[in-house]
C-alpha cells in the first residue's frame, strides 16, 4: 500500500472516524455499524465501508465492527502508535501558539525544539523549551533526529526557511505560510492555509439555501 | 446549485485552481489548458474537469480556458467578489494571531471585531480593535451583521461559547477548538483542527516507499 493511492480526502475521514470510535470506546460500546459511523460523521455507510476497505477486511457482514479493534488498526493506519518529534519552525503568535497546543500532545506529536533566526527571540523561554538558533538545526537534527519542522514564519521567508530545513535533513514538513513552497520528492509537505480554510465557509455560505 | 452536493475536497481544489490561476494571471498568461492546471495541482486534466463542470462551462475544447474569465467565475463560485464581516472571539495566540493574518485581508474576510469573556483581556487593544465583552456581541450583531464568527477558545469552552454566538444571530462559524461542537441546521460550521492536520501527515510518512 502507498499513500499516493489514498485520497487527501479519505485520511481526514480516517481521522474523524478515529475521533467517533474513541467516543464510542469511552461510551462503553464494544461494536459499531458502518450506519452508526457515518451517521455520527455526516456521510453514508457505503462511503465509510469504502474508506475502510483500502485497509484491509474489517468487521464481519451484520455484526458490525469491533469498537476496540478499529480504533487500535486506525491509530496504525493513520501512523499514530508511535511518537512524532516535531520542531516548530518561527516562534511568533502562531508558532507560540503551536507550541502549547493540547491537541498535538495527546496525539502522540511531541514538540521537542523551538527554533526562529530573529535574535532578539534566541534563548527565550517558551512553555519550557528555549528558542534555538535555526542555524543549529542540522547539528541538532543529526544528534537526535526530528520526524516533523512546523513551518510558522511569514509568507516572504518560507522558501528560504523550508530550503534550510531540508537541508538540515529533516523530511516531514507542516508548513502555515500562505504560500506555495517547493521541497524535493523525498520531502513530505502539507500545508495549511487558514484563508482556504475560511474560503470553505465562504462557499458555504454563498451556496446555501 | 446546492452547497450539498459540492465535497469538501472539490471546494478545496477549487481555491487551489484560484491561487493558480492568480499566478498565471501575474505572469501575463491569457489562456491556460485543464493539463497546465492540473500539472500545477498534482491532480490529473479529467479531475480539473470535472471539477469545473458542477459549475456550468467553462473554456473551449482545444482552445483552453481564458485566465481572467476563470479566475473570476472561481472568485465568484467561492463567494470572494464581496466583503465578509468576521469577529474572532477567543483572543489568546491563536486568536490573536488570526487577528492580524495577512491572508484573511487579502481575500476580502475583514476582521472588524474582537471577543473575550476574561475581564482581564476586555479593554485591550489587538492590531487597532478593542476587545469586546462576548456578552455584547448579540447587540452589536444587531447593528452592524457579522458573517462569520472564528472561535479560537479552548475545547473545554467551546460549546458554551458556540451557543453565544449563535444565540446572538451569527450563522457562519469556524472553529479551532479541538472538539466535536453542535449547531442548529441553520448555522453553517467548520472545523479547523491542527492534530488532524498533524495526522494527515504522519499518515504520509507512514505509508511512503
Amino acid at each position: 500500500m502507498t499513500s499516493k493511492r489514498i485520497a487527501d480526502s479519505t485520511v481526514r475521514r480516517l481521522s474523524l472516524y478515529l475521533r467517533f470510535l474513541e467516543e464510542f470506546e469511552n461510551a462503553g460500546l464494544t461494536t459499531v455499524s458502518s450506519e452508526e459511523l457515518a451517521a455520527r460523521g455526516g456521510t453514508t455507510s457505503a462511503q465509510v465501508r469504502k474508506d475502510l476497505s483500502f485497509f484491509g477486511s474489517f468487521g464481519k457482514r451484520g455484526l458490525g465492527y469491533q469498537v476496540a479493534e478499529l480504533t487500535q488498526r486506525m491509530r496504525r493506519i493513520l501512523g499514530l502508535e508511535r511518537d512524532w518529534r516535531v520542531v516548530i519552525v518561527g516562534i511568533g503568535k502562531i508558532g507560540s501558539a503551536l507550541a502549547q497546543y493540547e491537541g498535538f500532545q495527546q496525539r502522540g506529536f511531541r514538540v521537542v525544539g523551538l527554533y526562529d533566526s530573529d535574535p532578539a527571540k534566541i534563548g527565550r523561554d517558551v512553555y519550557g523549551l528555549e528558542v534555538r538558533p535555526l542555524e543549529a538545526l542540522a547539528e541538532e537534527n543529526r544528534e537526535r533526529p526530528v520526524d516533523i519542522a512546523v513551518i510558522a514564519v511569514p509568507a516572504s521567508a518560507a522558501q528560504r526557511v523550508v530550503d534550510q530545513v531540508v537541508a538540515a535533513g529533516i523530511t516531514g514538513i507542516m508548513s502555515f505560510a500562505p504560500i506555495q513552497l517547493h521541497v524535493p520528492a523525498d520531502v513530505t509537505l502539507n500545508t495549511v492555509n487558514m484563508a482556504m480554510e475560511l474560503e470553505r465557509l465562504s462557499f458555504a455560505l454563498s451556496n446555501r439555501e
